[in-house]
């Protein structure tokens, strides 16, 4: 069973609208309505030791800082702004109080650098390994949220920062390679970093028509705007960005640069689509203006449902087989 | 280190307070300006296996119940309806399908009974044991959310339904003692009912000073509200409500029925205290009208914050040094 599958089975037979309710399940947050026309976007993740992170790769305080920016990302991904958060944290017998104490002020790093405030939680001693559920409730702009499911045929596809380090990172972590060289990929996987202004200054333009976070993995990702809008999509592999160094790490990892790229998760970017008609202004005077790392156009929205094509370097036309991030895989 | 010491660190150094949030961390739920002045109620608890529950103990349905019913008496305690639900989910490998879908099931029955819609979650392999955290979400009433800092001296304190038979079914479980005249308390344990009604109700009346959910015990709820109101308190032991059969049954497990009924977590009923001259028209109106179970009289609020005193049946006045639940006990 995939997760999914999983997924499927708990939100079978869930009614997706009802007053005050303007998204349910299926977006990267739920919207639900706030005061003076301000929905709040509410969205929860889970890490768990031994599936999300291993504690002998990271430390605590990064953890935890982690811990609440994957979910500051999903609010990003609606541009909207991080204002609350709820903390539910199980630890380990074994574990000191120092590193606890560290879990929670890496927690109030990422908390502080996007102006969230704690306003509630759970703590509880855990027979197993370390788990940390967060909750994030973020406000979206008085022009609404950006959601998965307005993306139509022609519309340009575009990714902010470069794709495929962190899941380098992680491969990195597993084989032992700590040099300089990849200290930066594991840095990516380890503290990535919520794209909330970057997110914002999208949304605000309003010539988005669907925004995603890149956590499952490129493909997989374009594969959900895709479903939710009921679209197919292009990609024009050799415009993904990319750090320089990475084919050749990957090569000397024997993993596949291209998987990382496309279907390595956990970058925690912005993939978004832009209207057909804007896309000229979009590119103009939008986004010079962007705030760090910016965005670069990699593909188009197709008509064909049925479309999740890869153009390559060589021209050739690929239907992905590359898959997301699946923890259930 | 204590769970409320560790709460404590958690929280170290958090504004209380910020726009559109009415009330933070510190209390049943914490309070979101929502659409047309209606407040949302933010809550989420924690239920992990092997500390909050055995899955030897109880049926995955029941349980899944149980883990949304605890998060909707948080929001019964503010005097709130429940309207949305967040569920993430951790389960061992070994879990058959059958029963995940069981336990997803349980949760749909509990938040079906109360008007709850399931608006996001996340799903994991669990390394360990099952792990479900839930965030809910209710609607606080047009006049505004009873919170545990109005209680005054002189208050009257009452508490909904019997006390103590949760924490018996608990002992009960834990010894093996699967009887005829046991079912009942573990039936308390396995599948506690969330006031809800009632909490709107009492709410409604508007005669209400403070209000919190009996999940940590009698005295250390009670104690949250002293904490939160600058007060102190008397509880009348003999009128604290309980089974006729807890007694006989605890003496025979060999387990302090006082205990029980002050000390022992987990009967989610609702304690509250009644503005002194609303006393007469609380019983005489409010009371004989209130939905099952009811509520009694228990004590009354002092004006000595030092005071935590429960007088016994022989006249005796005790200083409490029975704690609350507490799980890193």
């Amino acid at each position: 069973m995939t997760e999914f599958e999983l997924i499927n089975l708990l939100t079978e037979g869930c009614a997706k609208q009802a007053p005050d309710l303007a998204c349910g399940v299926g977006d990267d947050c739920a919207v639900v309505a706030g005061p003076a026309g301000r929905d709040w976007l509410v969205t929860t993740d889970l890490l768990l030791q031994g599936v999300h992170f291993e504690l002998g790769w990271t430390d605590p305080r990064s953890l935890g800082k982690k811990a609440l920016s994957v979910n500051l990302s999903d609010i990003a991904a609606m541009g909207g702004a991080p204002r609350f958060w709820l903390a539910s944290i199980a630890f380990p017998g074994g574990m000191k109080p120092e590193s606890l104490q560290d879990l929670y002020r890496g927690m109030h790093d990422a908390a502080k650098e996007s102006g969230a405030l704690l306003i509630g939680g759970d703590t509880s001693s855990s027979p197993g390994g370390l788990m940390i559920s967060i909750t994030a409730i973020g406000q979206a702009r008085s022009s609404g949220s950006i959601r998965r499911k307005g993306a139509r045929p022609g519309d340009a596809i575009y990714v902010t920062g470069m794709l495929g380090g962190a899941a380098l990172g992680l491969n990195c972590l597993r084989s032992g390679e700590r040099g300089e060289d990849t200290a930066p990929f594991i840095a990516r996987h380890i503290d990535p970093a919520p794209r909330v202004e970057l997110g914002e200054a999208l949304a605000s333009c309003g010539m988005l028509t669907s925004m995603i976070d890149v956590s499952d993995g490129l493909m997989a990702d374009l594969g959900h705007i895709a479903e939710a809008s009921g679209v197919g999509f292009t990609v024009n592999e050799p415009s993904v960005p990319r750090e320089g160094t990475l084919g050749r790490i990957a090569r000397r990892l024997g993993v596949d640069a291209l998987a990382l790229v496309l279907g390595g998760g956990e970058d925690y970017e912005l993939a978004f689509t832009v209207a057909s008609e804007s896309v000229p202004e979009f590119e103009s005077r939008v986004l010079p203006g962007l705030p760090m790392p910016g965005a670069v156009r990699i593909g188009t929205v197709e008509g064909d449902v049925a479309t999740r094509a890869v153009l390559t370097a060589d021209g050739s036309v690929v239907d992905t087989a590359v898959g997301g991030f699946d923890h259930f895989a």
